[in-house]
């Protein structure tokens, strides 16, 4: 899986209808080790009551629809957690800082 | 998914009977922050009667089967949303101009 | 899916038992819309009759399998179409001439 | 499938039901020729009782759901083997030493 | 499907169950046209009784689950077919050896 931040939002008013009430994420992949954004940025579909700024997991391909209520929607991209920490050769990278 | 401007089409006359009045579209991938054009550009199945230089999102890989109309279609790309807007670290990147 | 053009074939007679009588094609893929050809060139199962210098589409992954006769196929790729023509940007980039 | 070492662990508390209990590692890619660190780094779900150190063989695609208690799960990535050794033109290029 | 050469194995005393008495080779991508190595470098799972130095062609992704006694494995590439011969453009870039 991928982590990344979540930083935007996309909009639509035509789509598919199972995508109605679905929450679709802009989300920048991170590099797990030093953090920096890599140069992938996609919409993934949001599975988790992420916002912007949270860092997240996200899961690529048709186990996307393994997703909490997203069975069988055409989608391929689905964030399936909020990340607390990664620690990395024994070192903390990343840790969520109390709202 | 994927956020692209459907640029052209393509036609074929001998090809699976499943893809008989099936639209396909030529769709090159944009990215979401800048909205300048990457190198991706593919044949996208259309399951959202998008046309050309509309902006739309497409999904990838075996999940394009659940779009509209396309279960059992040997395709693995579909658009399933035409895009009304699309807003990174709170500001609009892209909103859809009235016709 | 991909555009490309069959460039050759591939013989084996020790595979899979499925893949008995199956056209295994050499195709590489072309820009849609420079119709130059990219880096990539695969074996792709032949779905379409197609033949050598024929511009086909072809579907990529698990999707493949939807290709008429292919089901349950250890295969990753399809042709599923001949391509008559291909239009971008209202220009006709490709055209098939008659034979 | 590919070759890594796992360097890390992801903790998440706000995530889809059936991750619980499920160790999230990161994982770096290595070369199975030279093993050499590659740039891909990413979180893969455990499902061989690896730990931080081990030369792993991991499963990407919806293939993973096929390993050890991870059916219906949003993952993309599974660990499915520890690795005692990896043999490339009749040399020993990997060994596990003993504890 | 990809074109590659069997350069190697890799043995595991510690896996999914499923996996046992499985033969996973190093398989090295060729380019289908010169036949030089590109970059990747993998574990293919054997399906086809493949030896080092075979020429072989392997399916990537959930298809190869269909790929002999490999239903429900946890694997993402297998060897499906050993080649005999490649004919790119009219020329054989590849043809077998006797033994």
């Amino acid at each position: 899986m991928l982590i990344g931040r979540v930083r935007g939002t996309v909009v639509s008013s035509t789509k598919h209808p199972s995508l109605n009430g679905l929450k679709l994420l802009v989300v920048q992949e991170l590099d797990p080790e030093t953090f920096e954004y890599s140069n992938e940025i996609n919409v993934v579909a949001d599975a988790s009551a992420a916002g912007e700024g949270d860092v997240v997991m996200y899961c690529r391909g048709s186990s996307a629809k393994y997703a909490d209520g997203l069975g069988g929607f055409p989608i391929d991209e689905a964030v399936v957690a909020i990340l607390d920490s990664v620690c990395v050769d024994d070192e903390m990278v990343y840790e969520k800082r109390d709202k």
